[in-house]
């Protein structure tokens, strides 16, 4: 069943390999279908090459297997907090992304400090903050699902405006209205995480008008974009 | 109509692809032609893989689309501004290419530190200044063009001596005689950008003697040009 | 003889080459056998391009050449004293990998700092001490071996714990039980010794929370391991 | 005439490109003709994509053009006075590779500070002094190979220990016994100069034992070398 979405699925996965936004088997993408309630998602650690679209594993909201000959990866729970925190979203995309990580590492929000960002994230990409001991240990994958939301919800952003987030120590979760949509941040973040952090080697003090954040936004995002084709 | 002209814009935003340049759909290249008055600019937010040439649009000084399926890029004002205000050119580019987005996001002009540089540019590639509130509000498009020519005339360079720019907060753009020179033009700017980073890290005091600004320059470019195959 | 092998570290080989760790005759690899007690490794400064399985060197554990055409690599006296000193491990591997090998130059070990090293590392990549003059002069390739394993045990660290090294002025080695996992740990070193960089630029107070390096490392290694398809 | 070497000139220019160290037309190598007293270089501003050996240009030592339906690179009276100063080598390079030139432009030698370095080169690759306004002016290329040879004399530095140079504010040139000799110089050189670049920002202290300097140059060079196949 939802051989098409399992199809998605399966073709969002690699473009996050010829986006070059993972080595090896890691990264993650699952799609939510409204229609039946399920997740289907990436199995945990098989190599990309030989993956097909029947390897996908279809979960329900509570994180127990469908359907699917493998396991689900081993972030599954973290998709699920997201799909449950955040209206609206249809696919959730995880990665180890160099840049993107990198900031995680450094625990540090990645700075909106152009228009190449603010296209696509209407401010700061948060950092969460430190997970507890706690949290860590027990529930770790959905307790990281529950601080991503906690961070949205704490600061006000709307999950739409910024749809990516950086987990501290950890690495980058983005998402959007479809797979495309979620990888394509996934991959805007990666580059505005590498322009920043030149950026700021340049100009500590660079920072983006507020202006500009709106107009390049609102250009591509709402009512009145006028960006692209649709009409 | 314009068909030879098509397959050049064409051609050279496929260039800006395979010199890595741009991610997704970003940047644009334009053509104006003399004879008719027109600009031949590529279509907004259409994929470069299915791209042909009989997908870009033709459009008139005023901005004004008069052939075309598509719509024009949405940076079509701030090419129009510049064919107005620099004589001679024939070409505009637009990138959000890495390092030169990154000095921009940074509000820094990129210096001419070495010979690289200057066998393209005769001079630092001038950063703007920030636009104001009431500029990115209404015409914003067209006002960077405007600040951009404004740019040039305060400072005092010739838009040949130096045909590329980078805006504050947003990215490059770079212009030519061709659409090959201005595709060139914006990469070496890139290549520039990124030597210009490390080496300020290495000496934050670099800088380049005059006379191999000089020297390196015009053995490319102007009556003197020893370099090449053209006599 | 062991055909098998040689194709098993042919392959490994072959693998520095696609993931980018290696320039030119650079990095080797090699494989213990454990039944005959035979080392079987690259031969020393041939092109990757022309080589072949039975190019591959057979030496045993005192150095002596057992079976091949070529020389075996310079390096084989450092793989056999790995061999020696740490038990369990099947494969070595050496590479100038630019990241690891610039810490390396620095002579500071490579930091855990996010989820992406503790995958793999169960803390620190040690940098050694410097070799003095005499271990250079004499014996040099043995003694960059002891030197390694030196490190390990002075700080008390598990050679399958922490399953790769830098060597102070020179570059990494890393091991495992498989060349898969030998190359692997080369390849992950590198992508966190790049990410480490980047990630102390921004913050050079980063550091990974205790609980986190656990959960990471354990929930791949040993017996509570939960990511992957084993069960 | 010398047919053969003119094709080795084409391969040694299009290894430059295969190798990432140029960008369009950029850079050049010759070769030296010991037998005819000649010198085979490349053609200037000419696209590698359409080269064949043919279109390699014969100069004598004075720079005058012997064969070629092209001129020559306008970097030749360059190569020419390295000929000239530096017996013994039989090809010269001469890239814009973005690390070398980085450190050229920041007028700071490259630093040995690992075994990659010292594989290749017996100390720092040396930036030459500033060249003066006249020394520019006028002879400008001659000047640029008289000062290299100026800073290997008085610096005490054998050409065939240290293979490279940097020009201040211009870039990188190296040679050897061969052009394959002289474009590995070139290549090793720039990842040489791009690992210094990171490991001086970890380490501003980083710096390399002289015995191991020692110990891997002459692993690899002169009588005592047991490195690769030769015996």
């Amino acid at each position: 069943m939802l051989e098409e979405i399992k199809n998605d699925v399966l073709e969002a996965n690699l473009k996050l390999v010829s986006c070059g936004l993972v080595l090896f088997t890691w990264g993650n993408v699952s799609v939510f279908d409204e229609e039946t309630g399920l997740v289907i998602i990436k199995p945990s650690g098989v190599p990309y090459e030989s993956m097909c679209a029947d390897d996908m594993v279809v979960v329900d909201l509570d994180g127990k297997k469908v359907e699917g000959r493998y396991k689900q990866s081993s972030d599954t729970p973290t998709h699920i907090e997201l799909y449950k925190a955040f209206r609206g979203i249809r696919s959730v995309v995880h990665t180890h992304s160099k840049w993107a990580s990198a900031w995680a590492q450094a625990c540090r929000s990645i700075p909106a400090l152009g228009t190449t960002h603010a296209d696509n994230f209407f401010g700061d990409i948060p950092c969460t903050r430190k997970m507890t001991e706690e949290e860590i240990k027990n529930d770790y994958e959905k307790n990281t699902g529950l601080v991503i939301a906690e961070t949205f919800a704490e600061k006000g952003i709307d999950p739409l405006d910024v749809s990516a987030v950086i987990v501290a120590g950890h690495g980058p979760f983005s998402w959007g209205v479809s797979s495309d949509k979620a990888v394509e941040n996934a991959a805007v973040m990666e580059y505005s995480a590498e322009m920043a952090f030149i950026s700021t080697r340049i100009n500590p003090e660079a920072e983006l008008q507020d202006a500009l954040l709106k107009k390049h936004f609102l250009r591509k995002h709402g009512k009145d974009a006028y960006y692209g084709q649709r009409n």
